[in-house]
């Protein structure tokens, strides 16, 4: 295991020049224009593969992106990890908000910022890292398969069509993801669960064209007025949503996870200050590491209608919109709360408009169990590199597919992410910082001996 | 005055092609990059004064957009007619719904399409070829002054100080605008009230970056859901305004004035068929026209934040906006109503968030006496050209220059409008109908006759 580290000192700054690489390519899964870039990008992880020492890298057409599949099958005695990540990014928007090109990799500060540095490519790239790690050092302690998928930030569309029809392709012991955040490097953590989501737009229409907000203003109920009293009915004044029936499903935490959850280091103070908030939000009786993690949300994520370029124009609009998704915790699920949300605003659409809302995505919530082999190898592995135990926690965010995983394969999902709150994921400036990346690489090779160990 | 007439029947197909080139102009004042077709749009508004007689057209410079001045001064003796009237026109958006460009004007069905059509330009044009009629025929009743202003769509910010500064070159006895509409040309009507303006624009920030909606969801107030919850929070369930102190000031009609209003034709089941809607909406206890007409109203003009793009983004965005205007009626302050606006969305933001609201522009409400010398005369030209007397009615949008007007010059104001209701102004398709241009230039010249007749 000495010669693992001793190889990835050696050429750390080459990995870090082959990450920066992967990040100037525009992989906007959301956008259409961004089609060319998509898979040039899977071009380029499947290369990575086989450079990196796998027998096979391939690459899947899909109605929508293609998705990397590679292998490196060493002996069928030993367990299997299947490697999942995500090639795809979030839109840059605001672009003008970053302070250097999105797609333009910059390092400050020991940091690399570019849209996609922690999501997801710079997190699973360090697989590919590990992976040629092991295979330089020639010792694999298991079997590893990768998942890499071109849609995880507009909801896998069609990665259950891919998973369903190649079982045998993707069969193996355990999937390991790197697609969530610790901590810190000096508080490492696991995360054991991510939520679920729901994602869906509302679209209010009022009169059949723009008008004149003198001549018909008074008479006529405004869309954007409309929206606005819908949106503000969603939460009451203790920030519970009023969705009937929204929380039937939800599994309560006990006091005694409430109280395990407490102890993680976190201030609310300096996490708002961080914010520049002056003041936090959130559903009244829960803390705010409970209210990101423990408990389902409702956030808008877009809203727009009317005239919104410079200076003014007197418009009465004829329609407004609205982006809005939800963050589901176990046993929520997905499917029911889109209906819901979808019956909701449709039904209490006020007289004068009509509301037409339909489903983006979504995705079932996820937990690991903390007794089970696959958090205990992702815990020593931790602890092996960072010589300190890491904290199981509950993240906020949303990996669609997961329960599908479990479901249509039979095992078990351990996140071992090294990202941080901080690094501006979906929004702008996204960062990775080098120590976490090389950190992830040196800690994955361990994960895959703990387990092989576990599994005897 | 029949050769007025049979002047104007030689030349009406040149008058239509002239107002087709004006058209072509995309004047729009309120974006920076249409600088140069303002300027182009005011000389070619210099020129067409120039060529129908006037003895004097100047352009004159402002911080914004230049001022058109023009006069035919022919007896110091004869009353002075001040047209008022603007080239510049409101913003062509959205544009995917024009059938045909807003700037390359489409006749179809006796009407021209096009932006600004009846928003001033088809209208303040109307008085160039007027002019050019009585200056053909050598009969002037009046002494004529023009002044058309490139500002009107953004609150004529410059226009105060230029009457201000020139009280002398503007000495008049009456100001004529053609800016409004009537009920239909089997229904003439005059405006003897506009409504005044307060707009101003909102800005709510919440966190310091956009966020992962997943990470920090429901643990951060949401700047577009805090913005809902305000904008909700304006109209009671009654549809009353909610803002403190906003009706303070409201001159209410009397029951007289209110029968009298009733008389008008209206009929709320057409009037919502032709908007598409199923209900119409308004502050209870008042008519549709007394909605539009004599009650003040607040309506949203846009709303934009977050993710507006194609798909889905899971962001909690950092910040939220709004463009929001109330009209205003005697003897509610535009000044006072901003203020208090302005107050009330600083006063009313929710914890969490910086609330920042800004003036756009505002303009004061106006009434002309029906009793005047002034709307006498536009009666009776109105009477001598459709052949029926026309009804006062209270118009609902707002020419935010005129209570400066009579403010600074001491002098009447009247409002002879030949637009229609569902010409579409400030949407996409504008129009005005041809009957209704050439039925315009037949009245204005009676205008001047009768109120010389009445002056004497």
């Amino acid at each position: 295991m000495e010669q693992w580290k001793s190889y990835q000192k050696a050429h750390q700054e080459r990995f870090l020049q082959e990450l920066i690489d992967l990040l100037r390519i525009p992989s906007v899964s959301a956008r259409s224009e961004h089609k060319n870039d998509m898979l040039a990008c899977a071009k380029a992880v499947q290369t990575h593969l086989t450079n990196a020492g796998a027998d096979k890298a391939e690459i899947f057409e899909t109605p929508g992106h293609p998705i990397v599949f590679g292998e490196k099958m060493v002996d069928a005695s030993l367990p299997t990890v299947l490697v999942y990540g995500h090639y795809d990014v979030q839109p840059p928007d605001p672009i003008e908000l970053w302070k250097s090109g999105p797609f333009e990799p910059r390092i400050e500060d020991g940091k690399i910022f570019a849209r996609g540095a922690c999501d997801d490519k710079g997190q699973f790239f360090m697989h590919i890292k590990a992976l040629e790690t092991m295979h330089a050092c020639g010792t694999f302690p298991c079997n590893i398969k990768f998942l890499i998928e071109g849609e995880e930030e507009v909801g896998s569309p069609n990665l259950a069509t891919f998973v369903k029809n190649n079982q045998a392709l993707l069969k193996s012991d355990v999937i390991l993801i790197s697609d969530t955040a610790m901590l810190s490097l000096e508080t490492p953590s696991i995360d054991i669960g991510v939520r679920g989501l729901s994602y869906i737009e509302v679209e209010v229409t009022g009169p059949n064209r723009d008008l004149h907000s003198g001549v018909y203003g008074g008479a006529v109920a405004n869309p954007i007025t409309m929206l606005a009293k819908m949106i503000a009915s969603c939460h009451d004044e203790n920030n519970h949503i009023t969705i009937p029936g929204f929380y039937d499903d939800v599994v309560e935490s006990s006091a005694a996870e409430r109280a395990k959850m407490a102890e993680a280091p976190h201030d609310d103070t300096e996490y708002a200050k961080d914010l520049g908030v002056k003041a936090l939000w959130g559903e009244k009786g829960y803390s705010t590491n409970e209210r990101t993690g423990i408990r389902p949300t409702l956030e808008l994520n877009g809203i727009w209608g009317g005239y919104i370029g410079e200076g003014s124009k007197t418009v009465l609009p004829s329609k407004a919109y609205a982006k809005i998704s939800t963050r589901l915790v176990p046993n929520q699920s997905s499917k029911k709360i889109t209906e819901l949300l979808i019956q909701h605003f449709e039904s209490i659409a006020p007289e004068g408009v009509i509301v037409k809302a339909t489903e983006h995505h979504g995705g079932e919530p996820y937990m690991t169990p903390i007794d089970s082999l696959e958090y205990q190898a992702a815990e020593k592995a931790i602890e092996a590199t960072f010589g300190k135990k890491p904290i199981p926690v509950r993240g906020g965010g949303s990996i669609p597919i997961c329960a599908l995983f479990e479901q249509e394969l039979g095992i078990k999902i351990v996140f071992m992410g090294f990202g941080l709150d901080s690094d501006n994921l979906h929004s702008p400036n996204e960062k990775y910082d080098i120590q976490n990346f090389y950190k992830g690489i040196e800690t994955i090779p361990y994960f895959h001996h703990f387990y092989a160990e576990l599994k005897k």
